[in-house]
């Protein structure tokens, strides 16, 4: 049995190598490379596989699984800026795939372990990702 | 090849444990424990998974697949209250998880036995479920 | 210019009129008056409209207008019985219609007098209802 | 007849009041004059309104239409910073009301002058504003 | 108030002027000529204006809306070929701006004359149009 | 790590084996059968698995997935009849698992072999199949 929380995040991004000159992140980077940042609503869905607790019916309180986001990933990326603002992405390039693995990263110690754990980020209505850890 | 089919239900719903008091059914379960209980707009994704049989093209045929639902699920539970109407929920929690669990085995001898069937179903479009009768 | 802030709530209710035997009821409002209840996640579009505030670049603050819409109208309905446990619909059936109509009259006070006010509330994804107070 | 063109752009921006102090700032904005920006999926809706053209059965071109906006508005602000790669925000907030007013003004010159114009912006999936040049 | 239900059907269609040559078609229409038709999932939105009905708390039955919908409208072009199959474009191009006045001609007489009626048709999740009979 | 992206297309069809009678046709195929073929909006999720390439942080770029989906698939399919305009389509029913395995077909050569390829279609907002090579 799988369970999912969707939850919402909108922060400032910029994907560059500082190792190239402008025109190569341009090139390859395109419009994604703009200096100055540009923005995404991102959408968050989280979700825990295992087995129906029979006492509550549930395999993770969704309730307990919304602070848990909450306080790991929404807080920490909500209205930020990810290149600046968060640690996180100081050496890794806030691509969605990057964000992704951080997110995961973030959530794994706070799920119990015999759970498992995968996340799927929308970047944009048609650029999505997801990460189960592998 | 997997195929699916979606279909919605409105249903009323509240989670308790008849072995709790008040106060602890409230602690466990929230708002959603509320005596006069509280509803949602289910909707039911039925994915059906084989091999295509090309004299039709289809794995299964979505409109039968649509007719079985609507008879083994929607006509069930749609306009309903799931703990009082609802002869699956006397004895069992009507969490998600349980809904998903009691649809699957309602579809499963109506689906040949060589197709493997999983369903998810969304209670909000925040919280969803998913089941493959494992 | 007008503003809107989206938000939801779950609630179970039932369509009847006490005046009519249970055949005449059944027969008028369907699946509707189903006497244990059904619910729905019901979608609210609160709508705004009047000049921009230079200063802080807003009609209203969209913050201000959820705390509003959440403090009025959300805490008192969501997971909710609208039959049973709301006095607003103790003499008045709750249609899609008359809870808008009630929504835009618990809103109306909290907002400035001078802009205009709307209401659309989404009771399924297929059946919606507007109100603007006339 | 109204019709209406649906296109979408992405963009990091901040709100604040350069005459006003950090902590003023933070009080009326919130998270959203967070120094080093944040940023959004924005949905703009426009639409036009008039008779039908018979000879093309059209009221306007949408092809043409989305020629229009791309050239006027999504080259102009997608993965852009508004406050700082934009000359309409120099001296302008960039709430979703004011880019509303920007980009009706920058629409009005291309769409013919017996036509009525509106714009409606999605900031969020919770936030919307819509601006018909009154 | 203005109450409204959503239905959706199935369609091929093509857009050229028979007056005009392949070219001409070409040039104009673009690939919405293609002489062996193209097709969409459109979305009817119907919306109807009036007072409440206290005694069923309504505007309109949307029930009985959905029952007019589907009798003049859906059951009519719902998997047909508007070119081909129906009488209404024999002479009208089906333009989303022409289907939206047929529908709107088709439903007026079955909706009280007292009551406003008017029809948004979404022919892409992109392209929209909408008509109040004026 | 999945990522994907989303891309749509519109198209005209018939379902129907040419062996068989019209009555039988239509008792198995149903409105699907419609000799003047009906249409779809279709929506095509695209999801390639693979490492993150940390050069650039991406599974692969996005844009070049686009590229390929729009040369391979969109340019071939969007505003055609598939029965009539296409190849793929002289001997196979363009049932939505067909077109799936057909598209799957046509990406698989341009996506670098070590990359894991599966294809999602929505034929309309309930009918939706999967495809990935098995």
């Amino acid at each position: 049995m799988k369970v999912c929380r969707r939850e919402t995040f909108n922060a400032a991004h910029r994907l560059f190598n500082p190792e190239w000159s402008d025109e190569k992140n341009l090139e390859v980077f395109g419009k994604c490379s703009n200096p100055n940042y540009h923005g995404h609503n991102y959408v968050l869905e989280t979700w825990v596989e295992g087995p129906i607790d029979q006492e509550i019916g549930y395999v993770i309180d969704l309730k307990k699984l919304k602070d848990i986001i909450r306080n790991e990933v929404t807080e920490r990326f909500d209205h930020r800026n990810l290149n600046l603002d968060c640690e996180e992405f100081k050496q890794l390039k806030p691509s969605a795939e990057n964000i992704a693995v951080v997110i995961w990263n973030l959530l794994r110690p706070h799920i119990e372990s015999q759970l498992n754990l995968s996340v799927r980020l929308w970047e944009t209505e048609n650029n999505v990702v997801e990460y189960d850890g592998k």
